[in-house]
């Protein structure tokens, strides 16, 4: 007898991700509610299972939905508004003054559901979001179905949310109780970045992360000034700092770290702290190229994310593996360093592991939440195919992604959004953007 | 009265990359034959020109369609065949032999045309390719409609399609005679690399390059081994041999360049000689980072190229420009270095005067050849829209181009191509595939 579960995919190579590189082709997975409770060969499974719904995944790949691990969702309303300029004056002449005269709710909700919208349609089912009234943020996530792990960012100065950093930490605190049972939305608290921020707001958030057990999270060493800027204000290694003061533990998320040195990796293994790489981002704003491989020698678990759309300019994970991929041999000049299968992971199960998702997400195992991405395979540029982690971060791009389920709900079939009017949501954020445009003049 | 023309394409903002980087929001274009004969404001066109066939391209761009300027198109056969490991390792286990046990005219016409399917797909209208039995590759460009620059690769040991330098050069001979009067397809002569190629065989490849009056292509300095190897061979500057030897002229390109010098530079300044970029490809096989800015400022004209799918994995030039313009600024730590407008240049006008075909194609001018790329920007991951250059190199993918002429014939439309079965397409190379697969033995 067949047990009738919601939905049968069928068909396709199912790459899982599991600990042993477990791979069917020619596979099938059956969820039923939001769990995965069975995945194997397609003869086996369909002997066993009736779908309610059954998808055809033939000439596809079916794989865990990817785990963007860092981004600023919000910001697809600033995607473009200025490159190629100093670091300095991007952020004075173009994001702060659109930012302080445009950050709003309004903003906030329509660019992240923008951002899911292209998440989404990019393979993308987890993302980990840093940005400004991020309970708009949450209701958009939830609007799309999409798994998430975001906080307000958190600084000494006001926002556009906030007057005081006690105001910023209480905004916090609400949106941890708030969303504390919800099964997509999770909350961290995020303290802006180490030269941002005073002892006592960091802190302030520490306390916050361990009254509700949730990550604690910070860009940290993205650029040369910014360590130098650390190292003037301790007098010494901002890691030891931040280890002295009790910050460190497996709960703590560093962004970026692209000028990590050997101590400080020796530091964050220890302690079990996690990190972010952002390779797009760290390319175009200059920042440096984080030493990721001598991260994962030392047992640091290293995940993968886009940044925001004003510096990268876009959300794609599987543009950002390709990077993630070639940059790690191009910086050590070693090809046989960030393998495809080792940076897949980094965008699956690490990723999952830095926001402490990985019991949810990542993997396509039994018992985990149905978070899955189906690749359409049939096309010119993915043919013919010798290896399917080789495709996956070296050929594929967003838009061959055609069917995407989060927590058992079909999110995108066919590549038609099912949770999202598209066109709502770029109608809306291009009303905000030209309001951008005029105040901020000439360029323009 | 308003004159009747082939194609009018109307509606959509026109990105002319002309010298002033014209550009006419609300604009529109009229082909005739194979030829534009008119560009401008929408409202004035229309009103000059009607055409038998209008396409509508509101909320689109109207670019030139793009240069890859170095590839080896049969390669598709072997895209993704092996990655992440030494070169020589990848050489010598995967790709001499696959070459050497299956490469034969049937697949460099099937894997070139696969190629030339990716290529229209992804924007791309003319592409430099130098491989094995080209005559195949001028067949299949030929069939897709494909404009070209094209060479046998030649070298002092015997290939697939001949046993002797001699034997190379008369191919190649044929081949410039053969498509001497051809619209679309232009021979070049392409000696493989110094490091293959004994001076006999490079004279020879200059002297037939003069009788025809055709460009003389290699690789060269590609990585720090090559460039050692050369020093030891020629007991000094590689440059300075290719240049006492008479080779360096305007007709002169060289692919990758990674470990040019600045007196390397001067030299090719001074004999106004091309160089074509490959970065993705050049991090890939971790060969090192092109001083692209440095050369472009000794008014070096560098064009763009995908290299092969072995070593990339894909021939999508939108993906290569993205990291062309990060590449520079990641490897000078300068995120002013090849801005947007650069690198767009560096793919259509650029690389048309690397190939020579610059009175032909690289720009929407009254005159050229109708090569022209629409790009859908109606996508969530597109908007807003702030500034064309930013989005056409940091955001669009090749799966946003939608409608591609080339010689003033529409090749795709709607993303429906019309002059290349790709089904077929990727049937004949799956099957050549299969048969790679197999004689490689374990691990496959």
């Amino acid at each position: 007898m067949s047990r009738t579960v919601d939905i049968l995919i069928a068909g396709g190579t199912v790459v899982t991700m599991d600990g042993q590189d477990t791979k069917f082709e020619s596979g099938a997975l059956a969820v039923d509610g939001d769990t995965i409770i069975a995945v194997g060969r397609n003869v086996e499974i369909r002997k066993d299972f009736k779908g309610r719904e059954t998808i055809d995944a033939s000439n596809s790949i079916i794989m865990p939905g990817l785990v963007n691990s860092h981004t600023h969702a919000a910001m697809t309303c600033f995607r473009g508004i200025a490159d190629d300029m100093e670091l300095m004056d991007w952020l004075n002449r173009y994001i702060f003054p659109a930012e302080a005269g445009h950050v709003n709710p309004e903003l906030a909700y329509w660019g992240s559901l923008l951002a899911c919208a292209e998440m989404i349609k990019s393979g993308t089912t987890t993302f980990s979001d840093m940005y400004i009234f991020e309970q708009e943020t949450a209701r958009a996530a939830k609007q799309a179905g999409m798994r998430c792990l975001i906080g307000e960012v958190l600084f000494d100065f006001p926002s556009p949310n906030f007057k005081t950093p006690e105001e910023g930490l209480a905004y916090t605190e609400k949106l941890a109780q708030t969303w504390a049972d919800d099964p997509l939305v999770n909350i961290m608290v995020e303290p802006h970045a180490l030269y941002t921020c005073s002892l006592d707001l960091l802190k302030g958030s520490k306390i916050l992360a361990d009254r509700y057990q949730i990550p604690l999270a910070t860009h940290f060493l993205e650029n040369k000034s910014e360590a130098k800027q650390l190292e003037d204000k301790y007098g010494g290694r901002a890691t030891t700092f931040l280890m002295e003061n009790g910050f460190l533990d497996e709960r703590f998320i560093a962004f970026h770290g692209v000028l990590m040195d050997e101590e400080d990796m020796r530091i964050f293994s220890d302690h079990g702290c996690k990190v972010v790489h952002n390779p797009e981002s760290n390319m175009k704003l200059a920042s440096g190229v984080a030493p990721v491989s001598a991260m994962r020698k030392q047992g640091i678990v290293v995940g993968l994310g886009t940044d925001g759309c004003a510096s990268n300019n876009d959300l794609d994970m599987f543009q950002e593996m390709d990077t993630a991929a070639k940059l790690g041999k191009a910086a050590l000049l070693d090809p046989t360093v960030m393998s495809a299968r080792t940076v897949l992971r980094m965008a699956t199960c690490d990723g999952a592991k830095v926001l402490g998702l990985d019991a949810l997400t990542g993997t396509l195992e039994v018992g985990k939440k149905a978070d899955i991405c189906i690749v359409d395979m049939d096309k010119p540029h993915l043919t013919p195919l010798y290896d399917e982690y080789s495709h996956l971060v070296y050929t594929v791009g967003g838009a061959d992604v055609e069917t995407v389920l989060i927590n058992g709900k079909l999110v995108m079939k066919n590549r038609r959004l099912l949770t999202i009017d598209e066109g709502e949501a770029m109608r809306r954020v291009r009303i905000i953007a030209l309001g951008v445009k005029k105040s901020l003049g000439n360029g323009f």
